[in-house]
């Protein structure tokens, strides 16, 4: 015995996002039967609406409602410092911070030789062509991964080469870590890095 | 700095979701970002549809997307049997190992007194009024939980007084487990309902 098609069918939905296999989407659709029909339809024109209306901005790749997001049109922000970022994920981690009032660039992802992505497939070009007289500084945040540290490298060659200071997030200890557990390239990141107090 | 109003919107509708919380409900919609609009399309529809089509079997109370579902229409099924179960869940598990050929009823959960379910929030007043002279027997397989166990003396009683043939799946240990690992009450029941071989 099989599910009705239209269980099947919501079913296959629901595995098309991540982490959800089959025994997840079972539970999801069985929860969907209990919730009442606008609740339902709600959902559905939340996903309509968010297609249509959730852009990447044109300057930065930021994600937003118009053509551009609220950071680059925020006359009040920074706009010699740009932080170049893999994801919008990022932007929104550093926001949280309250200490960086500069714009953002977002990347969309890393350069992966392993997943065949190029500088090519990367929002970078737009990047080159953001940078003017004004621009002071890019920091760059890649994540500190084997893929984010290609990606810094590559950048940072380029920018160089503009003429444009550069820097680096900091690797080191997390705050509250402790040393036996850190790993030996963190924590020789961490010595190398080292500061007067 | 906030995400955009559909973002938030879409978010919301994730949490509604079993097992989905503020992280979830994220990663969820940043990976909508990246399907195409078709697939989107397609994630709406089949909830609008799943809502519109899937209903209850008016006889039985299992799933399905007409009046009655395929196991009561089917005249090859054993019409004299029953078996009681809690949701449609249960329904697939049992024809999953094609050994029982009878009808089934769903009661759509278990009496709770925590939860405040009584019997009259059940699927159970349609089982007494399916019961006739052709019912031969009446299988109860709700879960072995407290829950499971009340309604299942319940339903006994009364069907007991009706004059029906009552039964209940048996308890003991899981097939490849081991005696030493069971709980008192599974070991007990295991040991009382022992069979000659």
């Amino acid at each position: 015995m099989t599910y009705p098609k239209s269980f099947e069918e919501l079913m296959e939905c629901f595995k098309m996002l991540p982490g959800i296999g089959n025994k997840g989407a079972e539970r999801m659709a069985y929860h969907m039967l209990d919730m009442d029909a606008l609740s339902v339809q709600r959902f559905a024109n939340a996903m309509i609406d968010f297609k249509k209306n959730i852009h990447h901005c044109k300057i930065c790749g930021h994600i937003c409602e118009g053509d551009t997001c609220e950071i680059c049109q925020d006359p009040e922000r920074d706009h010699s410092m740009i932080c170049v970022v893999e994801s919008p994920k990022d932007v929104f981690a550093m926001e949280k911070l309250k200490e960086y009032h500069g714009l953002y660039h977002v990347l969309g992802g890393t350069i992966s030789i392993m997943d065949g992505i190029t500088a090519d497939d990367l929002n970078i070009d737009s990047l080159f062509k953001r940078i003017n007289e004004q621009t002071k500084e890019v920091i760059i945040a890649t994540n500190p991964t084997r893929e984010g540290e290609t990606t810094a490298l590559y950048l940072a060659k380029l920018l160089d080469q503009m003429g444009v200071n550069v820097s680096r997030i900091a690797n080191g200890l997390p705050v509250g870590s402790s040393l036996d557990y850190a790993d030996d390239l963190t924590l020789l990141r961490s010595f190398e890095g080292r500061q007067k107090i």
